[in-house]
């Protein structure tokens, strides 16, 4: 890796927002340098390059530090011009597809996140919430991939990296909660993209192993029903 | 206007969300026909074009319609290539325009409404945030800007299409509050920047009248003082 072009990720394995970064590069071929964050205890360098919101991601470029996942991935898209691209070139087709990823990032984010942290009926509702956007997003794909499958190797990009660093370890979801969120009869179209998105070598490449997605979820769990039981 | 080049932006006069396309169209010179909605009874066109979330703004462009103000801005820039952009054309400073227009987005817009639908205690804890959240806005540009003037007309895009959407009827806040908001004291930066964007053509020319503005912000003032005496 020539010096002029020193990538570093700052990360956290479990956030999706690192994921998006992560999966887009991968994807991409960009060598980088990968520095895993403990959030409980930043590092300088994390509080220097994001001092706004102090989180990850962030993407070190030849010193100039980039914020924020959807922001990184268009500017991954912008510099890197060689390879495949993470949006359509058609305006209208980027359009939709910046829509369809905000909608996932406002919409199923934060209620995602909120299975995994409540129990009992608030969980309920964060589940009838995600079920229901999903609904959403599931009649959205339809016609936004059109008729056919689609080639998503060919066509990988923004979106599906939004989608897949939020469902991509389903496995891992179905053995702690005894459920799929993308369930293939409730969400076909997004059975078959997820199935297809998985597959991608880049994305195997980035998949977190199993039974250490199992362990984090598990805490969470153990941790919602301990603060429920004494409320 | 030719008919392959329709353009129609679905609004509502005070909506900011649906200023910043408007200052956007008028920035690049783009002819459009305006539908003006009424939000308690939106119109069929506005729940066809977006039955996601069912607001203004929509922008449909030879039938296609665009949804979401900050998609709609990168949409016009990557579909008139003709004439000035509204984004910088070095993707660190794309980025860094993004984060900035992200940040009043998520941080500024929601608090600035509180102020206007709250009283007592709540105003002033929405005050105090929108406050904070300006002084981390003024290091921001302070940074974003360099030194020296910004030639702020030649500049023009994205990030003051944002800023100006929200804060450009300063007039009536300080009428109806009896404060400004963008103080020249508190924040000499922005306080120059806004100074700098409202004497722009383009803005001017979509400037709300002054009148109006007061009557609808005295609207919302009488309604919250009036549920928290019946509170």
């Amino acid at each position: 890796m020539a010096e002029q072009n020193k990538v570093i990720l700052h990360g956290m394995w479990a956030s999706p927002y690192a994921k998006r970064v992560e999966l887009a590069l991968n994807f991409k071929g960009i060598p980088y340098e990968y520095v895993e964050e403990d959030l409980k205890n930043k590092s300088e360098s994390l509080l220097k390059y994001n001092p706004v919101h102090k989180k990850v991601p962030v993407l070190v470029h030849n010193g100039k530090a980039i914020v924020e996942s959807m922001v990184i991935l268009e500017y991954i898209d912008e510099t890197w011009k060689d390879g495949p691209t993470l949006l359509p070139s058609d305006p209208y087709k980027r359009a939709q597809t910046r829509f369809w990823a905000n909608f996932i990032q406002d919409q199923l984010m934060e209620s995602s996140s909120l299975i995994v942290k409540t129990v009992g009926e608030a969980q309920q509702k964060a589940i009838d919430h995600v079920y229901e956007k999903l609904k959403v997003l599931e009649d959205g794909m339809k016609i936004y991939m059109g008729e056919g499958s689609v080639d998503v190797e060919n066509n990988f990009g923004i979106l599906d990296v939004v989608f897949c660093a939020l469902f991509g370890a389903y496995k891992a979801h179905e053995e702690v909660f005894g459920m799929k969120f993308i369930e293939p009869e409730k969400f076909p179209v997004l059975f078959s993209w997820l199935m297809a998105i998985v597959e991608i070598e880049a994305v195997k490449n980035a998949a977190l192993p199993h039974e250490k997605v199992v362990g984090i979820l598990q805490h969470f769990r153990q941790s919602a029903l301990k603060s429920s039981s004494t409320a």
